[in-house]
């Protein structure tokens, strides 16, 4: 039983030869058949668990299971907000694993790194699509790190963007952000947080606040049919938008059980929170006149997603003889016999222990 | 940031140079430290979880964390009772994974299907070693699959074992059992049920009867000193041992929590459970007068153990050298930019996507 591993040179050496932007529109086509095919009777997908610790830096580590009927996929997910600055490591780090239903083999490890931000941005660009102005040209970011450069780029793919507004607390990386997407070929400016929330058409909110110390945005002006996809809020306490914005608002979520506990929909009833993106994406147009309206879509990070990106990897590292194949598991030749291929060399191992001895 | 993967193939290797009876003595050792120096304000253990399902094969996929304040510990386990007969492949089927606790990078991925088994006779090990009567020489096993070769291995190093009575349903399991512990040198005697039952100074139960169907064993005369490690109850409804039994008995457990919701603890009130492992191997000496009587280990996975036994072997696999080390995790050298390496060929690949449309 073979377990074909990725490494980060193999996912470097697809994404290189797919292309950034084939994989992003390839990504978010095959996230909307999945959340548009997805029935909960067949996929099972719990709320995330986790640890969260104070030391040796605050932080999240967390499984993100889904089983699908034929494959239990598993992310396990880390959040740091200290790593950038304190070991110029991401702020969110993770593999994605999958097992075969009916035997329990590991059929393969993946980066969840990159698959994590790049699946994020897919899932803001479904719900955009949906819930957003069709014509959008103006995109803002608040929060401009590693997420802020999917949830543009994916948006971007959908929506004639001409215009990106970005605000972070931390001027450095402002700063750093129009270098990172150069290669968008898009006009970004640094604007203060008031300007890019009352201006822009869609508003993406990734941010590291602490929780307790939110939300980051107060209530304010924005234009009447903003739609914002709220990224951050991933952890009970942590809040990005004001609760009088999300009352004001159409509100969504990936997961709505998890929005209650984690995401911006803590700050909510639950009868105040409107039909999930999956029965978005299967009757988008019975929410046209939602575009001409203020919308959120909570999104706290859904395991099909995770399940959809690894397929995706997987499909092309197969298809590009990317790749690894290793038998971990130790299988002996009689199901019944755990030693059954151990015993060679154990009369040879015990004379030696006894010459030692 | 590397990965360290230990291929079945090092596994075999490693034991066959480590030794079968030598590695389980120290994984008997260093699981008795753990559980000593067990500080559940420490070390953070859930209750595990999982997906149960009918198709393909009736089975359970779980997953047991468990965080000791620098690492995480996650064993992805599976049980199929179908699979020697169907597949040729064991009931369980596992692999253990551990991540950086700090980071969540994946430090590396052993077999836990091998590993599952000897860590689950190294605990039957120390609990009979607290609560059976040290001079205990007969041993007896209701099931002769997979876990019951290390049981008795387990057990057989810690005791003076000269006679093992066996059990198993199905005759042919049974009847291959002598052969595959041959290595022991003990006298293996095919029995009726009931002759195991009441004429042993320890039993290890090991089924995998089907919930509901049970319990396996009937309320019946035993020696009054009888130490039963009841080790196939692992979900709701699965039960080994008859209630009557339980109540009779001094009983332990490796979790209690989890014991109530999916061992034969199911059977008692939490009144009725006596003091846990970690307890007993705190204070052996309190419980000195239980060797005479009857009592039970109520066994049902802990994932403490996993940790354990996959120190174990990554200990073992440094020192010999054996292991791959893969680099997983896309990590980009500026943490703020998940595309920061992934530019190279772009617009190449778009070139030839256009040329190819």
């Amino acid at each position: 039983m073979q377990t074909r591993i990725l490494s980060a040179d193999d996912t470097r050496a697809l994404v290189r030869r797919v292309g950034l932007d084939a994989l992003m529109d390839q990504l978010i086509q095959d996230l909307e058949e999945a959340i548009h095919g997805y029935d909960p009777d067949h996929t099972e997908i719990p709320v995330r668990a986790g640890f969260d610790y104070e030391l040796p830096a605050p932080g999240l580590l967390e499984w993100m299971p889904a089983c699908n009927g034929s494959k239990v996929t598993v992310k396990i997910v880390s959040y740091h907000a200290t790593n950038p600055v304190r070991r110029g490591l991401p702020t969110v780090i993770s593999t994605i694993s999958a097992y075969e239903v009916g035997t329990g083999h590991l059929l393969g490890v993946v980066d969840g790194t990159l698959l994590t931000a790049l699946r994020t941005g897919a899932a803001s660009a479904l719900a955009s699509r949906v819930l957003a102005a069709p014509d959008s040209r103006t995109l803002g970011l608040i929060g401009c790190g590693a997420q802020a450069v999917t949830q543009l780029h994916a948006i971007s793919r959908s929506f004639p963007i001409d215009k990106v507004l970005v605000y972070d607390s931390d001027p450095d990386v402002a700063a750093s952000f129009p270098a990172r997407v150069a290669f968008m070929n898009l006009e970004v400016e640094i604007a203060d947080l008031d300007h890019v929330v009352g201006e822009v058409d869609i508003l993406c909110t990734a941010t590291s606040v602490d929780p307790g110390a939110g939300p980051v945005l107060q209530e304010q002006a924005t234009q009447p049919w903003l739609h914002v996809n709220a990224v951050g809020s991933d952890f009970p306490g942590k809040l990005e938008l004001p609760a009088s914005l999300l009352r004001r608002a159409f509100v969504t979520t990936d997961f709505p059980e998890q929005a209650m506990k984690e995401g911006e929909c803590q700050q909510l009833a639950g009868s105040e929170i409107g039909p999930s993106l999956s029965d978005l994406i299967r009757e988008p147009e019975r929410y046209r006149d939602v575009r001409q309206q203020l919308s959120v879509f909570d999104s706290t990070g859904w395991a099909l997603e995770d399940q959809v990106v690894m397929d995706l990897f997987m499909r092309h590292a197969r298809d590009l003889g990317l790749g690894s194949e290793i038998e971990i598991e130790h299988v002996s030749p009689d199901p019944h016999d755990p030693y059954g291929d151990l015993h060679g060399d154990l009369h040879t191992s015990i004379v030696q222990r006894e010459f030692a001895a």
